[in-house]
């Protein structure tokens, strides 16, 4: 193992983005997973400051088991003119019962004189008071110079002595911030490399993404002699976000073979990243690097014969090192091959079934040419599959009409209601269904008219609903894409129709989604 | 003027993103957006192979006209063992009428071997054979040297021979390509340095986000030689994107003092990356560097009275640069002098109406809040201003009920039928109206109203109907945002609604598209 500190800060930094909102709970449920991913140290919040970050802390101690992970507390340096053994900010740090602390401190020298408004050998003694008082309390303590590569760039001198004020009174690990997220990777590795060479201290990084350079960044540090690196996981943090932990770990492991986390760990790192992103509801970003649902996704055609060869020529590592998996989508610019892996993928042996193949590709062509885009809507190309493979198999019901209704008198809400007739499990019913919105009515009406059949749609929820007009060429017949998805508690599909009308193709992807929800609950026809 | 070139990819390689499908309007109103920007050079597809690509470059010769952009057209070399000069996906390059032609090739042995199944020599030949054909044809040709980083690897002499094949035959450009995107930084400098040294060649770059590094490989080529960088806007692209050519020309423009765009363009940054996002409804990334919605917001806190003192040294850069904002202090003064602005174009002096300006900007902020955009529904705010000042002038009529129904019957196409009711004009008056959709019927209704008393709307038409759902964590219970644009023939306007339901939202779009075409008729309420 690398002595390279993995340290996490989703908790504290990561919880400046905007919107994002943690619970004391939701923290306890991140630092396990943060745990089992492996990270050497979980920023948990500044306690004292904060009394959901006091709490946390506080509930760590009683109920949180790390395997490997060590906890740390997150605070400033004390007061000007005061004295760290009695500022009741820094004591609350030893109480926390953190085993690290890191003490954000100025190293800027206009921030010192604008922010503290006090004098820069008073902020030097801050440090070294602060730092001494922690490390006499039995704490490990960690520096974050905040905006150290804008004040590095305003004095040099000024912000070295602060990194050696730190060190010289016991600290660890001095972590040089780039605050504001300006840097450029040729930067951070001049500062660092000055850093290390000028200091005698641990020296650590703390990029953010201000100019989209955040992971680089952080890696040019460690080139440059750094041996902690802090991020947040998926990248959370204030304006661009901080550097995505799991990307920068990826890259130093894999590429650069810095055996960081435990073996094995990385392979959990899609999961956690998805299942943290559950936790925080902030949407998962598909281009996420290594663990987004597209990271690995191949839409091109023209690769995809060659990839059945040699997957390893198209993908820039084994998908499989961090949990992902290659996705072969399909869309108008596929061939056979790219059909014959998703049928693969669906459990079908479809190779040199030429006929089967040619017939599938055809009817996508078409319908692509037509407004369908099967790459978005997988549930919706695995039914087409299926029907071309198994024939009837899949006709779970008859659809005799549908009819809905919305009206609104005057300033009030308008209201939808849907009426549906069915064949389903010999019976014709006949059901009504209300909701905020046609399509709400629709879904509402149709799964009441099937339930008799089939219960196992009970469970079923529309949990989204996107809408796209394709223009035609004459503007007088543009048609409406629709895609919708669809949960069973469990997993959720996507699936899509294309109609004139935008009731109507709502209506076939309501349609294709509780087929394939039968599909999926391995029902047969009744 | 630097002469790096700035080649945006977005209609070619940006539509390889997931779930990202692009009509030719959209491409062609892609291209204005880029056009607007300053691009150097606009890539726009691939002709021949694509027949969407193929109508784009027939409709851009006709419809388009570039301000400063250059059109590429994107192809590859000739089939093995042919000729270019008879291979007809050569032709379609010519005969697109694009003046650059950008071609793909091989540059990696092991893709020699397994995609294209030829010999080492045979691709060298297929490249010279394409470019010089080409530029004998009058064309300028580039070359986008694929996988060109993995193939050095492979075989370093192999991969520059493919170069100097390109620039001996009259390649102008050969771009190398980090396909599979994997690179690091430190090896896009170590082998751009490499082929700058060792080859004449104009070298560019084209890089990929799998490692996170795309922007930070962009610079580093820039960096190490490269004159001609490839981007998209927004990062679009397969698996985790290309490199965001906002951010890498913000980069190397206000970080580095290349002055790649004309003075004053890249201000129009943020409004095109957002534009560009309702065209390819792909939801903006608020999180992007310089252009995100979040990318100059500071959460308040410890630090709002230094940022009131100085606001520079906690922003790496002036969000004006790009036209964002710093959302914090600035926005409540920004917002009432936009408005103000708004009022002046629209012939009202409001300076130092403080109590109309203060009452617009909550009723802006309320409604923004609720889901409205007013930066892309103008007649809606216009109309809302309007009401302010004016009072009750703009109620031409009032609305007492309406209704859509919409119906299908087996495997028919639905049909909708709509009925309102109004006054205007003194009168009460229902009307119904059919249409292919509920949308499309409610506007025949209301049209058909309204015209006794204003016959001035007859000539009016719907062009353009947009439907985003907001919040999409609740499915059909979300919000819904349609936006549309209304014509009179010579010249359209957009309006916007919002409503639980997609009809209500739809019908108070329709209806602020009709109120707007009588103000701008200059009609009086009858």
């Amino acid at each position: 193992m690398s002595d390279l500190h993995v340290y996490d800060t989703t908790l504290r930094d990561g919880a400046q983005q905007e919107g994002l909102n943690l619970s004391v709970s939701d923290k306890l449920a991140i630092a396990v997973h943060l745990d089992e991913l492996g990270v050497g140290f979980i920023e948990g919040g500044w306690p004292g400051a904060n009394p959901k970050d006091t709490e946390f802390f506080a509930r760590a101690q009683r109920d949180l088991t790390l395997r490997n992970a060590t906890l740390a507390a997150f605070g400033a340096t004390r007061r000007a003119g005061g004295r760290a053994a009695t500022d009741p900010l820094v004591r609350a740090l030893v109480d926390s019962g953190a085993p690290v602390v890191t003490l954000v401190a100025k190293s800027h020298v206009r921030h010192v004189e604008t922010a503290l408004r006090t004098t820069l050998e008073e902020n030097l003694e801050m440090v070294r008071d602060t730092v001494s008082f922690l490390a006499g309390e039995g704490r490990r303590v960690f520096l974050d110079a905040e905006h150290f590569f804008d004040g590095y760039a305003a004095d040099r001198a000024y912000a070295l002595e602060v990194v050696r004020a730190a060190m010289e009174s016991g600290a660890e690990v001095v972590a040089l911030c780039d605050t504001n997220g300006g840097m450029l990777p040729h930067q951070i590795a001049d500062v660092v490399a000055d850093a290390v060479g000028s200091t005698s201290a641990r020296v650590g990084i703390h990029c953010h993404n201000d100019t989209g350079c955040a992971v680089a960044n952080s890696m040019a540090a460690v080139d440059a002699g750094a041996t902690h690196v802090q991020g947040t996981i998926n990248g959370y943090g204030e304006r661009t976000g901080n550097a995505d932990l799991l990307t920068v770990v990826s890259n130093l492991q894999i590429k650069q073979g810095l055996p960081l986390l435990e073996t094995g760990r990385l392979r959990e790192a899609t999961r956690i990243a998805h299942s943290i992103s559950e936790i925080t509801n902030v949407p998962p970003y598909s281009r996420q690097p290594y663990v987004g649902a597209s990271a690995f996704a191949h839409k091109a055609g023209l690769h995809a014969s060659a990839i059945r060869i040699d997957p390893d020529l198209y993908q820039h590592t084994d998908p499989m090192h961090v949990g992902n998996d290659m996705r072969m989508l399909v869309s108008d610019m596929a061939g056979r091959a790219s059909i014959e892996l998703k049928g693969r993928e669906l459990g079908y042996d479809l190779s040199g079934n030429d006929e089967l193949l040619s017939g599938v590709l055809a009817k996508v062509k078409d319908l692509e040419l037509r407004g369908y885009t099967f790459d978005a809507a997988d549930a919706s190309f695995e039914l087409l599959l299926r029907r071309e493979v198994e024939g009837k198999g899949l006709d779970f019901f008859a659809v005799e009409s549908w009819r809905v209704i919305t009206d609104a008198r005057g300033e009030e809400s308008a209201l939808s209601e849907a009426t549906v007739k069915v064949v389903a499990g010999g019976e014709r019913v006949v059901a009504t269904g209300e909701g905020n919105g046609p399509v709400n009515a629709l879904d509402h009406a149709l799964r009441q008219a099937l339930t008799p059949a089939y219960p196992e749609l009970a469970k079923l929820e529309l949990i989204d609903f996107r809408v796209r007009i394709l223009d035609a060429a004459h503007g007088t017949d543009a048609v409406t894409r629709v895609l919708i998805e669809t949960s069973d508690g469990t997993t959720s599909w996507e699936t899509i129709g294309v109609a004139g009308n935008i009731l109507e193709a709502s209506w076939q992807a309501l349609v294709e989604g509780v087929t394939y929800g039968l599909v999926r609950a391995g029902v047969s026809v009744r």
